[in-house]
């Protein structure tokens, strides 16, 4: 057995070196690479992923995975839960033929043009004819991959192994009767002064602030390191290689800085996995939701607390005195979190977010299902806005065309956003029944008991446990929408002053 | 034939692919990556050859050859090239059994940290028994890869294609006999004075300085870039991304600015290659001479010339008022070809220079042949120091311990660098004649003549053409010392004022 498990941990850890170098050459691209070698790089990373779906789908993987499993690997051991997880991606990608799989990448290159072209031209019938290609190809891949009940099912256990469609429209459906009274409650009331934070931050100083709290939360430079880009990540190219990017914006506060927050939590959730799962395939963030979680929790459960400005609003006001004299503590906590509907996602308050996500959910579910035709989508989408958010877009730019996602085939990846928000907060909320000093704590600055509660109870398992079983082992409680809404509520009481 | 010439392009391309990508994952390594995943990245850098490695000695790559050579590709053309070159690549590397690249790679890993502690202790018998196994294994290596005449003739053609020992002997030491009495005769005289040259030169002063010099020669930013590392390099991920690297001393001019100049001398040979090649193993510089006859043109003919700095000194004094206001141009472009005898290689003056290289040869070449012990070395060393350059090491770390390359069992690799130079002397006469205003045109920071005049006889033909068909071709005559020699001579009596 010990010849077949070595010729395992070999042929799998190529598979992940493939993978970390082609996330290395895509990282490489989006910071520092000339822009004369876009179409070589474009080959170069595809090559590595080619390679990489090869190794993976090969009979040796079967035939490897055949004899491990015949042996009987010791249940609840690294290799017996890398045994399986191998499994799973190695029926998922098996599943899926290679004819279809270069259908969907050519098909989605264009029509990732033609989207990019409609949002700019505000027409939607340049991109519709694509995008019910897409469609039907992404109804081919989830019939390809099978399903039980709902065709919705297969796509998002990409994103969110393990999680169903129908659980998802549950809370969704909860969610949504709790929250758009709130919303509308809000909105009706006087918002606090944000203009502040629309004043000048000089770009160097707004780069060490950020990157001086994330080293406070415990993003460990020794294994990574910040970087500019136009649109910021983070990635991985080993448990010791995690990095995050961020954008300036000198006249605006909040990108930068809540991005970097958000981006150091994902980071550190990577940063965090055990080192006996490198080079395997379980070193990985376990799902889509979960990875949110760790990001929105540094970002807005931390960055955006009272708490946490108790402690650095001093500091911001030393190092932005031209903004933020003549401000008090008070005042900037609630301008960072100001609520104010708002037609697009990627801008909308944490009240709203969800929201924003919902209707995508309901109407990619609803066009897989062909419940809902392309040439009605702008109506539907702008019907929904109007009633959840209380907005109407005046344009499909500023309305159903704003996202990439759908032109690029990834249905099924939206809810994987408000579940991240969801989980974040039920997880936040154990963390601080289990170290009863938490808001101290972060009033002083101090994050390494909560991050280190972070990491032995999620980080540290990679894929070995599901977002499902971390969350019922760690909160003793399945993942429900109470926290949240208790949460916000608690939250924008105390924003708008009640 | 289409089809299996497709089928060749396909294979080779990923061969390509995973070369460059392991170069960028190197790039990395030596400029951005955070120190802890040292570990990691050598590992997936070793995936990515291996990778390639075993698709260039695969069973296919010798069907796909076989089919395309018996079809009779058109002579001169494109294909037919390609083929030949990757047909000798294949029988190159299919020669060398996978465990003698396994024991040498050990081997040499064991030996470079022996070398590291020998070097900073002072102890060569630490480095000595690693030593004798890498020449052990390098036979062995020329024992598989065959020769008619001489063991070393294999090892120098990995790096210098189509050069034999013989030639290289018989032109070394026409070289020391011309050289040596030139050395004594300028090491009797007042040297310049270069104190001017250590003063204190900003670290961003001298990175723009060095880069705008290097953009007017015509370094392309469109597909280059320049970061900072340790030690300065060239790369290159594609015809249209080729990077430099350069270090800054902010108390020495020489390394920061004459290092940059020499980077994009590579730099440019890359960039320069025809894009039909790109994807192919014809995209590369043709040997290692050829590379390094490109640094040092821009670097020494162009960097260190007389109508060079009439342009750029003036230039230089604004920019560093600090260091070298009450210098005037003439003591400058002195102190810049100061000749100093030197213990070091890397610190050698371009006069002596060359002495260090044919004392490697040398001893390189005895070695293999066994006609020197690895326990006389030392002395070996030392005694031809004091013959070529009139100075004896007092310790072996200034001495046989100073270079990296025989501890990583890169026996045959010196003699390039003064093939190098040779061949850069040779091509920039011929480059005088073919454009008679080239001095002016250097006069006045104009290079775009002299870089398309290299670009169509050297650049463009990547491996099609061998570096002695270039040599040849262009110059009409074969590899010779002269142009060198007299280059020196006239050079030296301008510099020490006769």
């Amino acid at each position: 057995m010990s010849d077949s498990l070595s010729a395992f941990n070999t042929h799998i850890g190529r598979i992940c070196d493939l993978n970390h170098s082609a996330a290395l050459l895509e990282w490489d691209q989006e910071t520092y690479m000339p822009e004369g070698s876009a179409a070589s790089r474009a080959r170069q990373i595809s090559t590595l992923r080619e390679m990489s779906h090869e190794l993976l789908t090969s009979d040796h993987t079967g035939e490897l995975l055949g004899k491990l499993e015949s042996h009987g690997l010791a249940p609840g051991s690294v290799e017996a839960d890398h045994v399986r997880v191998v499994r799973k991606d190695y029926q998922r990608a098996t599943k899926i033929p290679a004819t279809l799989i270069a259908r969907l990448a050519e098909t989605a290159a264009l029509s990732r043009r033609a989207w990019m072209q409609a949002r700019s031209q505000n027409e939607f019938h340049i991109f519709a004819p694509h995008l019910t290609k897409i469609i039907d190809l992404c109804r081919e891949k989830a019939e390809s991959l099978g399903y039980k009940t709902e065709i919705y099912d297969p796509l998002l256990d990409e994103f969110e192994p393990g999680m169903a469609t129908a659980h998802i429209r549950s809370i969704f459906e909860h969610l949504r009767e709790r929250l758009v009274p709130i919303v509308q409650q809000f909105a009706s009331e006087t918002a606090p002064n944000d203009a502040f934070l629309h004043a000048h931050f000089p770009r160097d100083k707004q780069w060490e602030f950020g990157l001086d709290v994330v080293k406070d939360f415990g993003y460990d430079m020794n294994t990574g390191r910040q970087d500019y880009s136009a649109h910021p990540f983070s990635t991985t190219f080993s448990i010791s290689d995690v990095r995050i990017t961020t954008r300036i914006d000198e006249n605006f506060f909040n990108p930068g800085f809540f991005g970097t927050l958000h981006e150091s939590g994902h980071g550190m959730y990577e940063q965090g996995i055990s080192p006996e799962l490198e080079r395997t395939l379980l070193a990985d963030g376990t799902s889509l939701g979960m990875h949110e979680s760790q990001s929105r929790l540094w970002e807005n459960l931390i960055g955006r607390s009272a708490e946490f400005w108790s402690h650095y609003f001093p500091k911001a006001q030393t190092t932005f005195p031209g903004a933020l004299s003549g401000i008090d503590e008070d005042e900037f906590y609630r301008g960072v979190n100001k609520v104010s509907p708002s037609l697009i996602r990627v801008e909308a308050d944490e009240l709203t977010y969800n929201l924003h996500i919902m209707l995508r959910f309901e109407l990619e579910s609803a066009l897989l299902e062909d419940t809902i035709k392309v040439v009605d989508l702008p109506a539907a989408w702008n019907d929904r806005m109007e009633t959840y958010i209380g907005i109407r877009p005046e344009t499909d730019s500023d309305g159903v065309l704003q996202d990439i996602h759908w032109s690029l085939g990834a249905f099924g990846y939206f809810p994987t956003y408000t579940l991240g928000n969801l989980i974040s907060t039920q997880l936040y909320n154990q963390a601080a029944k289990d170290i009863p000093d938490l808001a101290g704590q972060i009033g002083e600055g101090s994050f390494t008991e909560l991050r280190e509660w972070l990491r032995l109870n999620i980080h540290k398992h990679g894929r070995r446990k599901s977002a499902k079983e971390i969350i019922n082992e760690t909160t003793n409680s399945k993942l429900v929408i109470e926290s949240w809404i208790h949460y916000i509520e608690k939250k924008y009481e105390k924003v708008y002053g009640r």
